[in-house]
């Protein structure tokens, strides 16, 4: 079988394929810091040669941000697009790796053999496995899967603002029979996953105003108004003692786990317990009631990401800042709305001002709703059957924590349906320092895909 | 008469005394922070060059920290002390300075003729005058004042640690019959003040540690603790909606104001609207009830100076930090004790932390009670009078919102009386970007210090 012959070249050549990622892993490509602009440049162009290299035709498509990548293969047949993304977030705090973040490092550890470096997991390890499945594909069959598209942008970690617009403007060409994206994890490692839903995404970023400049708090401390205590209570008013939201209407569309979808979860794989201890918890923060995995893939939430002001270097300084600062993002699930929770997250802290005091709003991004796939088409069952053969287990559908706004995009704007299927582990510290990607995640990905393809395009 | 002869030299010579206090703003002694380490060692130097150029006998004296400046005279007579201090406090946010910090300019604006620079005012400017008058005495008598000493530091700006082991070690060399201190306001431009009482400080500051690692908010946010919620609710819990500090026993020792001091403030000369107005308040923030001028002379605080954790940089990052910090400073009043007061704020906040969380106490300073002046002591009324007679205005004696420890420490260690005497406007901006300090205050600060010599030394 030609499958048998793709997966021993994936094997054989899995050293050259680690290598090729890890040149890709030294382009540090941030998409949210504007003096990273010339990097995320380099890391589309680095995937434009590989991807013509391996026989696509590829190309840099030019955004007002940075720029998507395009790659098509000819042929009959349903057509396929691969999304993922080449950016990757910022490393800070730079002091907390154990090595440089865009140096990658191939490591050994109780767990097995990692590759360590910013992006590793998210988005470029991933995205690798699915390049480098059609290379081997290539390899073995001499040419590559039929009528397929990879599709991958370098603004996803930075909330995709040119993306719709492009999708918009290239409807047409985009537009396939079902979008593959593998930028998820697995319930728990060994257990292939297949993503049934992911949380919606709004940010926010505010700059509470009180006096007209900092202030000696000898002098004022008393009469003057101090934005980092009233930016405190402000955030401290978002959630009550149960660790629900308190803003009017947040819960609007949000509904309850079906019973029998949480007993599926219940033996799904997930270890609670790990996944907490891991990190340094011994038991689940959030809303009282409700379970970790409801917590994480049935609940919203209102997170502080950045909380900022006043003085902040060695030793002390006796100010009152004129400002203080603060980053927010809120998971969404069910038909929550993000223009409607904007609105409310606003009006609530609004109306919690004291007197002499303002706020600024220095967001203006369009958030993304809940997304939901559509698990009855016969794609999702021959996806399941392929990770089950690869993975010698049955793979699961789950939810999913995360927001990946593009499934949403694809969706509203397309009218296409996703099918989002990843390798990564929990414990795989993306966004954190000392980020990494299970070698077996990126080997039995790669093989994964490579079965995936076989039974989508046969 | 011999003050004539003085005033008129301190008129002559104002241009060359500017000139003077511009050299000592260029040089960057900001103690806190160990990268300046050299500059307020240069600082000192510069200070003791000086007064031995005048005529003192002075010394630069080491400490584990920052140096020492002790300049004497000989003579007879009840030995005279003057304090001061040449740090400065840091400069950020350093993009709020409309000129860099550390190159002092005269400016002209609608109140008058400026000195702009970091220090102009705190302490710099203050200190010079003291020893300009010194200078203008010299050079009209042919001597100094009978048995001053100088007595300067380096380190009033980050807590002052070496200051209480150096004056136990000298207290023989050091112990006069009144100290001298120039390092306060007066309560309204014009109206020369002596400050009769002057908060007490206490320093704190913590780390909240939650997760082992930074978090995804995708993963976590839910299930995860965030230390930036976590320490947001901290500080909202120390304050009621009343202003109140809630910490237990946080009140103990403080006293009401007797009705008729409170009587002596309301004619003082105080401008409560435009003390507020000019930094941007319609009413006073602290606890209801109290005006500003109890607010801010009689009543203790609790103040957020720094406070920060997670992303601050451009754009967003979805994490859920490990940890969040915040500094703290207490201005205590009456008898309240700040070991007490350390002891009872760390078990407030303590007792209000979830589980899975820590605080990390990373201070250790002692703190300073409040001072209280004996101004029944004859030199206050001599240097009331003199003040009169420069500002053309009855001299008054204030409260002071401010701490400067030295004076409790003077008390304490070497059973010596302070008088303190400042010209600083409120609108100095000190601690501020833009700090300023009115010509007029340095002129006639100096000539104010000539007539209190004249009146404390014949």
């Amino acid at each position: 079988m030609a499958i048998d012959a793709v997966l021993t070249r994936i094997d054989e050549a899995l050293p050259h394929a680690l290598d090729r990622l890890m040149t890709l892993l030294r382009i540090p490509s941030i998409s949210t810091d504007p003096a990273f602009k010339d990097d995320c440049l380099a890391a589309a162009q680095w995937l434009v040669n590989e991807l013509t290299d391996i026989g696509f035709s590829a190309q840099l498509r030019p955004t007002p941000g940075h720029p998507m990548v395009t790659a098509t293969t000819p042929g009959d047949g349903p057509k396929l697009l691969f999304y993922g993304h080449y950016d990757v977030q910022p490393v800070d705090p730079l002091d907390l790796w154990n090595t440089p973040p865009f140096e990658p490092q191939l490591q050994d550890t109780p767990k097995g053999k990692v590759i360590r470096g910013r992006g590793a997991s998210d988005d470029k390890g991933q995205l690798m496995t699915f390049i480098e499945a059609c290379r081997a594909y290539k390899d073995v069959n001499g040419q590559l899967p039929p009528n397929l598209l990879i599709f991958l942008e370098g603004e996803e970690e930075s909330g995709s603002p040119s993306l719709v617009p492009f999708m918009k403007e290239h409807a047409a060409e985009l537009t396939s029979s079902l979008a593959l994206i593998c930028d998820t994890s697995m319930v728990s490692p060994g257990v292939p996953s297949i993503s049934g839903s992911l949380r919606g995404m709004l940010k926010e970023e505010f700059t509470l105003m009180g006096p007209k400049i900092d202030l000696h708090s000898g002098h004022y401390g008393g009469p003057g108004l101090n934005p980092l205590r009233e930016i405190s209570k402000l955030i401290a008013s978002l959630h009550d003692d149960t660790g629900r939201v308190t803003i009017t209407g947040f819960y609007d569309g949000v509904h309850e786990v079906p019973a029998q979808q949480l007993e599926q979860w219940k033996t799904c794989g997930f270890n609670e317990a790990e996944y907490l201890n891991s990190v340094g918890f011994t038991k689940a923060h959030g809303e009282t009631g409700y379970s970790t995995l409801e917590q994480q893939w049935a609940r919203p939430t209102v997170e502080i990401n950045g909380l900022w002001g006043g003085y902040q270097g060695a030793g002390s300084k006796t100010v009152i800042p004129a400002q203080a600062h603060c980053k927010i993002t809120c998971r969404l699930v069910g038909e929550q709305d993000p223009a409607h929770i904007r609105t409310q997250l606003r009006e609530h802290l609004e109306a919690r001002l004291p007197e002499d005091a303002a706020l600024r709003w220095d967001t203006s991004l369009p958030g993304a709703k809940a997304a939901f796939m559509d698990t009855s088409r016969p794609e999702f069952e021959a996806a399941r059957q392929a990770l089950s053969d690869e993975w010698k287990r049955d793979a699961v559908i789950v939810g999913m924590g995360g927001s990946i706004p593009i499934a949403g995009y694809f969706k509203d704007i397309l009218g296409m349906d996703s099918m989002l299927i990843g390798f990564a582990h929990d414990d795989d510290a993306i966004h954190s320092p000392n980020e990494k990607y299970n070698v077996e995640s990126f080997h039995k990905g790669t093989r994964s895909w490579a079965r995936i393809l076989e039974a989508l395009t046969h």
